[in-house]
């Protein structure tokens, strides 16, 4: 399929590097891919960014039924633009998509889409330090229909966003609230897919460790309350005596992209990851054993993003003193290295535009 | 706040009876609330039923912060317009909201701007047996922001929708399917509140039920994959030995005000009902022994759905010899009925327009 290129008129101007922070600003165009059960996935286009327009009785404002990604473009300092992985997000688009009965869309044509868009849109990839372009791929089900069934039409969308660098001020520990009484998914249901209905679960969570002076919610299971699944909407990992840990995929775990990154970054430098189950209290026990080394999330937003300090019941517990430990400061250097072209790239992760 | 309305100059043609199915066409008018966060709900009004128009970033497309409400209105044999609990729906969606960090709206305001709505839309309702006026309430988040947080702006929108007797040839018993893998909702998640999530959650289910050749999904519990959840997007009945057992509410279930109703009514008509945990071997074990008398489904489009066949593991059970049982039946005329003003409502139920 041919995409059909529509230049806007009217440039946006840019904002400032300063003013960045995240998934605010949108660049001057877009990519839009149609879907009609019978025709298929249809007229690919670069458009001018602009709105959508919907029926009130559209699927997407009831049943939820969506999927998105999000990736990032880098701009090297030889000024090449690259992107990290990207085939792995297309492919993880398609397998939220089974699960929420979406039809797949053409992982190449998608790509392809994403690097014209890119190309067109390269002076909106910002270069400051920790600054990147966002990119945010996703599906909305667009029939005018309430019935709970799906839908039969849909559009695929790419929009791109400058966004700042995370930490203002390098990358600063967190403080997360282990969460006792909401859950984020459970085993059978969407929690493995990158769907709407996941993050709308998550807000109460994040809410109440708002309020009680947390950054974060540490997500135990569904079934137990009892093992550890993600922190907000990242992956996480724990170092305990000298072992990397992180939960193993079990179905209400997102695969991540940065999580897969850093379980092969580990095993290249030969430090021991597992992906295991791993409960609650063992964390715990390893704190007061004087065990739990570091811990950390892990996302395409933050990259790495260090645990400082734990609340769980109402006991609290400080790890590294705070601080960033140094595993998690040599991931972070380690991962942005490669993804910003600083450091070679040994996995064959970089697709240079 | 005083609802301004403003009326269509191009009223649409209205469905033949026999094309109105469910939710596919919609009335002349809507009704809409803006909320902004420091100002709270805003602009109530009445306007020409038109589309959304929404930035792509907007957050109701990407992170399903959205809850909604089903009720129906009915037109009496003397032309009277009923509505059935309305005051209910309304409290449950204020609920769900609470549950997905939306601001409440004021429940007599939405009843208000409900009445207005339909007085407005009220050539609208279709009479012929079995036909209504869905109302569909609902309010999706608008920020165009992509970070995962509760949005500061949202719409609330009331959209009606003439609709079909939901069953062409009276009430059919349905065949269900008893879902082994995917999960709709667990404790601790959105279950129990009316939001996008979950629908998109029950999709796959319903999809291999339909493959199978089974015309809904029975849900079992997130944890044990064990005890009876809801069928399809309704509440439960089983009628065992002479009770009535439906799922206790135990927050991964809906509060359905048709279960709701069920309840009440077999309370008055003395018809011995519990609301408790049930498992799915206890239902197989109660069909064994020839004690499974009925089984039935109840929601707001159905209103009572006869289940005539179970399929459970590799086994399928045929309950009431494949028809709609006594119970149901009465259950149906009754709560038709009260609806439609053509039995007294002992129960203070109806809001006449």
């Amino acid at each position: 399929m041919k995409i059909k290129i529509e230049l806007t008129q009217n440039k946006k101007e840019k904002p400032a590097t300063s003013a960045l922070g995240f998934g605010k600003f949108f660049t001057d165009h877009m990519f839009i891919l149609d879907y009609t059960e019978g025709k298929g996935w249809h007229d690919p286009r670069i458009v001018p960014y602009q709105p959508i327009t919907l029926d009130p009785s559209s699927k997407v404002f009831h049943y939820g039924q969506t999927v998105f990604e999000g990736l990032k473009a880098y701009v090297t300092e030889t000024n090449d633009v690259l992107l990290f992985r990207p085939q792995n997000n297309f492919k993880r688009l398609n397998l939220s998509s089974a699960r929420l009965c979406i039809p797949p869309v053409d992982e190449e044509l998608a790509l392809e889409a994403l690097k014209q868009l890119l190309t067109i849109e390269r002076e909106w990839i910002p270069n400051a330090p920790g600054t990147s372009l966002y990119i945010r791929p996703f599906v909305i089900a667009t029939d005018s229909y309430l019935s709970v069934a799906p839908s039969q039409t849909y559009q695929f969308m790419i929009i791109l966003s400058p966004v700042g660098s995370y930490y203002a001020n390098g990358i600063n520990p967190v403080k997360i609230l282990v969460e006792q009484q909401y859950v984020r998914a459970v085993a059978g249901g969407t929690g493995e897919a990158k769907t709407g209905g996941n993050y709308a679960s998550s807000l109460k969570g994040q809410e109440l460790a708002n309020e009680d002076g947390y950054d974060q919610t540490l997500w135990l299971d569904g079934k137990e309350h009892r093992f550890v699944e993600e922190v907000g909407s990242m992956n996480i990992f724990f170092k305990i005596n000298g072992t990397v840990i992180t939960p193993a995929l079990n179905g209400s775990i997102l695969a991540g992209i940065t999580r897969d990154s850093i379980i092969n970054i580990l095993n290249y430098k030969q430090i021991p990851v597992e992906e295991r189950q791993i409960s609650i209290d063992e964390i715990i026990e390893a704190h007061k054993n004087g065990q739990l080394e570091e811990a950390f999330g892990t996302g395409t937003a933050a990259v790495i993003s260090p645990i400082g300090e734990l609340k769980y019941l109402d006991e609290k517990f400080v790890l590294n003193n705070g601080e960033i430990g140094q595993l998690s400061q040599l991931l972070y250097d380690t991962l942005t290295g490669i993804q910003t072209g600083k450091l070679e790239d040994p996995f064959g992760w970089i697709v240079k535009l």
